[in-house]
């Protein structure tokens, strides 16, 4: 997914703020399910939340910039997923994030939709 | 209410990001209810929504900024109330909003709670 | 330009939080200039400023909805340009915004660029 | 560092949007120097930027909620320092970040003044 860099996502120091590549990874996550006419849960208590990341900023971007997200998955296990997820401005990394996905219903950890995992799979 | 201005307040032009001003003043809003141990609705499908806001941007601030945020009645109707907030950097006002938010309880205007009308009218 | 609804759009209410139709219309804005490979400034210390928004907020959008930003011109004059942007949902307006910018340079108004009055004269 | 959960803050899961916890870390770390007076970077072209972050999402929070940040220092070297960054609900830990920043000159990694250091070392 291409994302481009915005007045809003950059910051005083001329670049695109820290956390805004975890938010460009968000939105890569929920346009996989959007794109297919989908959202990323089933019924209003269930859907998936982020347990735990990991990521490295490699590079910076800048106001204008369009930059590539792509999204890699490394396991899928009964409630949870883990991705790879790199950020790439033309052929250079800027951000790299492992982050892992728990499918909650209730508050609960539950077993991922299969339509779901299908999804990931694809990927 | 202060409000400090942080990195994620700025953009590369090294001041505010501009809609940030009318985010400062919703904080302002919802502090007044939050400070009294309350929140801004009554029961989970009713609430303030935002139906007109009229803003001027004076002046600039920066990164370490403290700013404050005055807020004023202009009227109290039924089921709206319209506000005038503005911003100040020391003695200088850097921006002024006329707002108008209206009260809805599943999805219509609906009379606003009395103790919600005593409310604005101490400020 | 179309716009998707993420996570980081909406908020508690279930819907897209207020300020940000405002982001949107300035994302509109920027990549009028970004889709001609153009910045929308000339030199470091130039550029456009919002002075004044005068908004309507009439319907809702939420998570996932693509909606659309429509922006026209209503008046250019020497270093200023008032533009009128709308926001739809499908066929349905969401909202309405009024939006005059200054063109600054070195922080005083200044004669905008003819290539920007070219491109604003085009919308 | 206290921070208030604002609408801003939360999505359409109704607790509060995961990036916002970084974003919250980062206010945390910048207001050591703004409560100091003082700036996280000395001269136009230097400062502090993230280099890796390790992030636990334990708990959620939600909108009127008072949350505190706590920073502890883990290391200082010549120009990096790396922090642990908690995030508690009340008694609660809600959020957990190891984060290494990078103190750059010019672009690249330079000596961190001593002044800076000194700041650290009394958290």
């Amino acid at each position: 997914m291409k994302v481009r860099v915005y007045y809003e996502d950059t910051d005083a120091g001329g670049i695109v703020y820290h956390t805004n590549y975890v938010k460009f990874c968000e939105r890569a996550r929920s346009e996989i399910f959007f794109s297919r006419g989908l959202h990323p849960f089933e019924g209003e208590r269930s859907g998936f939340v982020v347990h735990h990341i990991h990521a490295d900023f490699l590079a910076t971007s800048k106001l204008g910039d369009l930059v590539e997200v792509k999204t890699n998955v490394i396991k899928i296990s009964r409630s949870s997923v883990m991705l790879l997820q790199e950020i790439f401005k033309e052929d250079i990394k800027i951000f790299s994030m492992n982050v892992t996905l728990v499918y909650l219903a209730y508050g609960k950890p539950a077993r991922i939709p299969t339509l779901f995992k299908e999804i990931f799979q694809t990927l």
